[in-house]
C-alpha cells in the first residue's frame, strides 16, 4: 500500500517536473500580437466560444466588434444581452434570417455584401482589439462572399488585433493563415434525440 | 452557362427542401428540459463556449451558477468581467492555483472539497437555469473527487436546469449521461509556434 505521505510526495515532484515545462515553454514564447482563431467543426459551442471571447475581452476593458452573418430573424440570448447590456460593443447582423428562409439567393448575396462592408471596416480599425466574424464561413462555401477578399482582409488586420472566425468548413487557406484552430466535433446532441432547442442552451 | 435566374431557381428549390427537413426534425422535437452538455477534447474553446452560454441566458434573465475548479491565482478577463459586471450571477472560484503552482495533494483535494461543496449545492437549486462546472474533469482524472458522486448529482439536477461541464476528459459514464457532447480538437494553437498566450483571447 502506498501512503498518503508518499502519494504526495510523489505528487509533488510530479508537478514540479511539470511545472519546470510550462514555465520553460512560457519563457520560449516571446511573440506578441493579436492572433487569428478558427473555430470550426460541426459540434455546438463555436459561437458561444466566440461570444465568451467577447467577456473575456470587456474583463479587461478592450474594444469589441461583432459581426453575424447568417441568423435567425429572431434575437438570441447573447445577442439580447449583447444590444441591451453592452452598447459598448459595435454589433451588426445579417438579420435577414437563415437562408432556408429567404430562399432568395440574390437577396442573400446583397445582405451578405452589405455585411462584409461593416466587417471589413471593423478589420481596419486599429482601436478594436477583438472582432468576432461569426458564421462567415458559410459565405465562403455559399459563394456570396469572395473567399480571397475576406481572406486578404484578415491577414491584414492590424497587429494588435485578434479576428475570431466561426462557422463550419471555412476552407484550406483560412486554416493556414489562422494561428489557433479547434474544430468543435459534434460526439453527440440532443437534438437527435428528440430535444427541443433551449432558451439558454441552443439560442 | 448557367444563368443568375437559373442559378437563384435551383437555389430556391434546394433551400425549400432543406427548410421542409428542419422543419419537420423541429416537429418532431417534442422533449423539453434542461440538458447536460459535454465540452471536452484538447482544444481551445471549451471555458469560453461556457461563458458563451452564460451571456445567453443572461439574455433572457435567467439565472445562473458558475463554479470553476483548477484556476491560476490571476483572475482571467472573464472572471473579471463577472466579478465586477455581473454581480447577480452566483459565482465561484477554487482559486488556489494550478495544482502544479500549489504542488501540494492534500490541499488540493480539500480545496476541491470545498468548491464542490459549493458546485453540488447549485446542483439542487430549482431556481438555477443554468450551472457551470468549469474545468471539473481534472477533479475526477487527479481522483480528488470521486467520480460517482458527481456523476449523481449531476443526473439529479432539477428538471429545467442545464448543466455545462468543461475539461478533457471526463470518462465514459460522463459522456453517457451527457445529451450533448462536443469534443474540441485541437487542430492547432498559436502557444505551439512561439505565441505569448494573450490577454482577452487566451485568458
Amino acid at each position: 500500500m502506498v501512503s498518503a505521505l508518499e502519494k504526495n510526495k510523489k505528487h509533488k515532484l510530479k508537478m514540479q517536473r511539470q511545472k519546470e515545462r510550462i514555465d520553460s515553454q512560457i519563457a520560449k514564447n516571446k511573440l506578441e500580437r493579436g492572433i487569428i482563431l478558427l473555430l470550426t467543426g460541426d459540434g455546438k459551442g463555436k459561437t458561444s466560444s466566440a461570444f465568451g471571447m467577447v467577456l473575456r475581452a470587456l474583463g479587461y476593458g478592450q474594444n469589441v466588434g461583432v459581426v453575424q452573418f447568417i441568423k435567425g430573424q429572431q434575437l438570441s440570448g447573447e445577442e439580447l444581452y449583447l444590444k441591451n447590456k453592452l452598447p459598448g460593443v459595435e454589433f451588426y447582423q445579417m438579420g435577414t434570417g437563415f437562408t432556408w428562409d429567404t430562399q432568395d439567393r440574390s437577396a442573400d448575396i446583397k445582405a451578405a455584401e452589405e455585411t462584409w462592408a461593416v466587417a471589413s471596416k471593423m478589420l481596419q480599425d486599429q482601436d478594436l482589439d477583438l472582432v468576432i466574424l461569426d458564421e462567415i464561413t458559410y459565405m465562403l462555401s455559399f459563394k456570396y462572399l469572395d473567399s480571397d477578399m475576406v481572406i486578404e482582409a484578415i491577414k491584414n488586420k492590424p497587429h494588435a488585433q485578434s479576428v475570431v472566425v466561426t462557422g463550419r468548413g471555412g476552407g484550406a487557406t483560412l486554416r493556414e493563415i489562422a494561428d489557433t484552430v479547434s474544430e468543435v466535433k459534434e460526439i453527440k446532441h440532443a437534438y437527435n434525440n428528440g430535444m427541443k432547442a433551449r432558451k439558454g442552451v441552443d439560442y
